[in-house]
């Protein structure tokens, strides 16, 4: 039996995990968070029994304690609650499901525990790549990603060897605006931009999508991931979205995990690893869906990716600048602040602003995200 | 250092092999075989000086004394010879390349010597799939594939596990009548049929991916190598022949192996494994290469395939029959004796007309191949 945490509990991911979890033997919940649904998290608690809950928001704390009442469930709240749970060493999995770049402290956390980390926080590697590698070195722990481009990824390197790696090839559904005029960005809605063609997942991350800093993130995620030359990561817009990446290795085999957009089958994936276990999602008909097509992504349109990489090269504090720059210019789009056009405008702005810092621990990443904080909330008034 | 032996060296798999091995030191040939193609066969001798080669077709043995002389070359021929080299056990692997049902005794020799065998010829499985499996177990031996379809699911199934497959997704081009009405099947000429859209192949295989034999004997052949249910084996029509097979495993996950329609992928595979090495290869390129299409298979129009999953399910003799039957319609078809349309029409009869014999061991299942091929010959008067 495996016992998990789950932070994040009450989002996409952690639904899902909590879905597959549910009535089945192999699993025990430790722990779950949520940040600020604690009607779900309350429900979660009840049905799912964990040691303790967490609610982000502080505000919402007395309702979590009425209600599990009796329960003996531990009852923690806020940031310092999250890094309580990720700090316990007596589970065999944390699922870091959380959103953004505050998932970077539980991710560090949970490794330095000696706990092994099933990742979809992309975020804890943008902006804490080398310091979480060298944890994870340090204290011989694994990182399973989550999300379903990397999923396929390690998924299809199962068996190979990484230096016979010729390169990562990331798929991209291109997102609701593939097809877009570059001239028509700036009329861009909020609507238009939460509608994303293919995946279901929550506002955040279907803005990243939008503007693509999402394949962006995600580049970083693979180059921390799988010890892989920037160059040798490239991405293609794949719109149907069933191959969800590949490998070429070195004698010209690629090698592709394919399925219907489906989360549950990467969540599944690392919550099981080493073993596949029987899941009854959807299951892909080529019959249905008979043509998968693929097209070379637009830097100029999608400008994010294109930051990504010259974050990645540039590395270090760079990455956290991109990142929470990213964060903060989605939240403002999101509440009607900024326009969507603003968000890679704004990003580059800040990027040339910024002199590299050099993050040798996670006070350091601390420092450079306060720094851009205030650099950004000041610059877009928020 | 590898030391390989191979039988069809003058063939398409064979002279790919060899040109993969030229100046690679990590390769010794130890024998080479030819059935009628002489001078290459004394061509490749010179220039790789294995210590034994051997000619199919007896009338050309002087010839290949004569030039090989003063070599230090042992010449062998017939199917004497080709029996005497594929049971020599001082070579790490057998490439067997030979074309047809002939080369199950090879295969079958090799591996009761003790040697791994890279398999070329497939329907050394369709006629003796139970006998090689057996012998397989017995002597501890490994059992490698060459065809891209098969090579494919074995890169798929690495790191993997066979008992968490739902399925294997044999992908075929559908040959050069995908698109044509049954209609006008009885009009197909030979030139039409020796024109394969995408593989470049010998004039016997081309031919059975055109009736798309080929892709039968391949679901029998994926059977016996992958230990799977036959309603767990299915065909999917895929033009472009980029992606080479699948494996749909119990949790949902797809993974395929794609690549340019190029046998020096999965040769080099076998050639190596466990190692992948650099290979030149064209590199598939998504951007040129932008759609992949899927297709149900017609077993109406392909009866080939359907008589495949026939005989599979009947067992025993009726893939024996299945095989010699096809083989010699072939090439009689090849000859000018009979037409495309009554390759399929042959065999279904000759199955109809035959009646289950148990094959225990090797002669059995040549004392079928001898009864049908006295029944066929008899029948088209060849």
């Amino acid at each position: 039996m495996k016992t998990i945490g789950i932070l994040g509990s009450t989002g996409s991911i952690g639904t899902q995990a909590l879905d597959l979890i549910n009535n089945n033997d192999n699993f025990k919940i430790s722990y779950l968070s949520a940040y600020s649904n604690v009607d779900l998290l309350i429900e979660q608690a009840k049905q799912f029994k964990p040691e303790a809950v967490c609610i982000g928001q502080e505000l919402e704390v007395n309702k979590l304690k009425d209600s599990l009442k009796n329960l003996n469930i531990e009852i923690l709240s806020g940031n310092d609650g999250i890094t309580n749970l990720a700090s316990r060493n007596n589970i065999d999995l944390l699922l870091n499901a959380l959103v953004g770049y505050s998932g970077v402290l539980p991710t560090l956390t949970a490794i330095e525990s000696g706990v092994d980390v099933a990742l979809a926080n992309k975020e804890s590697l943008v902006v804490g790549g080398n310091i979480i590698k060298n944890a994870i070195s340090k204290n011989k722990v694994n990182l399973f990603p989550v999300d379903s481009e990397h999923s396929a990824i390690w998924q299809c390197l199962v068996g190979e060897k990484k230096d016979e790696i010729n390169k990562l090839i990331l798929t991209g559904s291109g997102g609701p605006f593939r097809k877009l005029s570059l001239s028509k960005f700036n009329q861009i809605t909020k609507k238009e931009a939460l509608c994303h063609p293919n995946w279901s997942m929550g506002s955040k991350i279907t803005i990243d999508s939008a503007t693509m800093m999402n394949k962006g993130f995600e580049v970083i995620e693979a180059y921390w991931l799988f010890d892989i030359a920037i160059d040798n990561i490239e991405v293609v817009i794949h719109p149907q979205s069933i191959i969800h990446s590949m490998i070429e290795f070195i004698d010209g085999s690629i090698k592709a995990q394919l399925g219907t957009p489906n989360m549950t089958i990467p969540i599944n994936f690392a919550l099981n690893y080493p073993t596949r276990t029987f899941n009854d999602s959807y299951r892909f008909d080529f019959i249905k869906h008979n043509s998968l097509t693929f097209e070379k992504p637009d830097f100029k349109k999608f400008k994010c990716i294109q930051l990504a990489y010259d974050a990645l090269k540039l590395g270090g504090s760079y990455l956290v600048v991109l990142n929470v720059v990213n964060d903060i210019c989605v939240n403002a789009f999101l509440n009607d602040k900024i326009k969507f056009i603003d968000i890679p405008n704004l990003i580059e702005q800040a990027m040339q602003d910024h002199s590299s810092i050099h993050l040798h621990d996670i006070e350091s990443i601390f420092g450079v995200i306060d720094e851009t904080k205030k650099y950004i909330s000041n610059k877009i008034g928020v």
